[in-house]
């Protein structure tokens, strides 16, 4: 089984991720925000912090920054409304925390953490959500908060689109930031925190918060967090898909996972569409995973003698941390 | 692997059923409710309807049923509001429909089903779950429509316990409804519909619109419906992990579903609590399994020849379809 030892891995998203779509200071913004993902992480872990601490750390920042699709630069919903999907599960007890369609949480995955401590429920939705994590200690902020001019204009596109009948780039469909972890202690975590698509029917609910689909965690066999089509993910049940096949069928994680996200995910087809989907997975030595079947997403990695990368597309970029 | 043939079983929730709980008219009106629920959901499989018609038809007949936690009879919320929690899945095509936080819908599994016909998204909630279900030509039912003065007293009676800090009967916490069908053509289907439980937090998301928890199908294999504390078959991915261990362990269904119900969950303990659970399942074949680790559990089932049970605890009832 070998020796259990601290890893981390981070996404931002899915998709086509076509090169002219950003300016290249806005792709090394991007790829900076990975890289402090992974060094808010990499922190904790280092620090003997738990894995649930850390990736919640590493979500943190890629919320509060406004290149993905979480917190601050999420995308607007069909009303022009940000509503927030959020969850997070500790693989050491199985607890887990999930929030959908919150519109006041700065950190949405910080509100899921703090509902699986309190333990009253996993799963809270709506008004309710804020307001637990208002009464959780977390200032609410306001709509204007998230909102970038980018998803503005995204949504105006997607508005543009849907009018003449012509079909959307499908970087505009996906985005979802998560992370998974491996704690010196041997356990694993999975966090992941999303704003949805932009245009998304209002109360929409992805498969970020759905336990088992976007996240998923268990001690002894891996950690996953999703980005893509959520819909199938919560189909497929994606997440617990990968750990059934890991621990009932003995595959590795990596055959696993690029089963999940090229075979059952790649090869649906609805309309002669490809199912866009990716994730990042971990198993319990620390071995990480992320399979994409799009053009490209934003991910990033620690190996375990501290050297990160992060990439958008094919090509690696070491990172200091 | 035989040949396919027709079959259904129901659920109607479990718990600890204290025999003075209704009186003789209540238990002889929920043995035939759920006995109606049978001949519905039969009457589609017979004439040669879909298993996905049939669950619906099923889990209809227990809404509109006053002795039952779904629908008319729904259980209060801390509030003193019903939020509807719904879901349905296809297991020949692993479509599905989710509702969750409902406060207007009649029946709310109908919702999740055209929902999933919709196909725009797979999981809604709130108050646009409301909306939905109305342009989808479901008129809207007032609150008051799902109110019934057994579930009054209940929260008042829970609230009390809060007050006093006793602990309220297993009975007051759960109670959902659900079905899972055979079709003639060998397709699977799984249904499930619920008020929650009485007092819980407003907001609060169960497992029963949690695909792959509370609701599974998947053609070849099984589908399941469960009732009991839903966070723990949110963390226990308990449809799925039934599917799971049949397809890749090779174990029968009631093995399967036995070890989830009575060892994953019977052995889950919080505070020395045991985690009250059942669920109705049923193979590729049309076998049934229907464990349950609580007293009792409404539930009911039609053998290939069309004989019907119901049962709330040890003894069975025949029933006339």
């Amino acid at each position: 089984m070998g020796t259990a030892r601290q890893a981390l891995a981070i996404h931002g998203g899915c998709g086509v991720l076509p090169h002219d779509s950003m300016t290249l200071a806005e792709w090394d913004g991007a790829r900076s925000d990975l890289g402090r993902a992974l060094a808010a992480g990499w922190a904790v872990l280092s620090g003997g912090g738990s894995a649930v601490a850390a990736v919640e750390a590493a979500v943190n920042v890629m919320e509060d920054s406004p290149h993905f699709n979480a917190g601050h630069g999420a995308a607007l919903n069909a009303d022009g409304v940000h509503e927030l999907d959020a969850s997070i599960m500790d693989g050491a007890t199985l607890e887990a925390g999930a929030i959908s369609a919150a519109r006041h949480i700065r950190n949405p995955v910080s509100a899921a953490r703090a509902l699986m401590n309190d333990g009253r429920a996993v799963f809270l939705t709506g008004p309710d959500a804020d307001r637990f994590a208002e009464a959780a200690g977390f200032a609410p902020v306001a709509q204007e908060y998230f909102t970038t001019q980018k998803r503005v204009e995204a949504l105006a596109a997607m508005k543009a689109h849907a009018l003449a009948g012509t079909e959307a780039s499908e970087n505009e469909k996906h985005g979802t930031v998560g992370a998974v972890a491996l704690d010196l202690a041997g356990h694993l975590a999975a966090a992941t925190s999303t704003g949805g698509y932009t245009n998304k029917p209002p109360g929409r609910v992805g498969d970020s918060p759905v336990i088992g689909a976007g996240t998923y965690a268990r001690d002894g066999v891996c950690a996953v967090s999703g980005t893509g089509k959520g819909e199938y993910f919560i189909r497929h049940v994606v997440g617990h898909e990968i750990a059934a096949r890991m621990a009932y069928l003995g595959e590795c994680l990596e055959e696993a996972s690029e089963r999940v996200v090229m075979e059952d995910l790649g090869a649906t087809r609805q309309h002669g569409e490809i199912i866009g989907a990716g994730l990042v997975a971990i198993d319990a030595e620390g071995r990480v995973s992320a399979p994409y079947n799009t053009a490209g997403m934003f991910r990033g990695w620690v190996t375990p003698d501290g050297r990160a990368y992060v990439a958008t597309h094919d090509e690696l970029h070491e990172v200091t941390l």
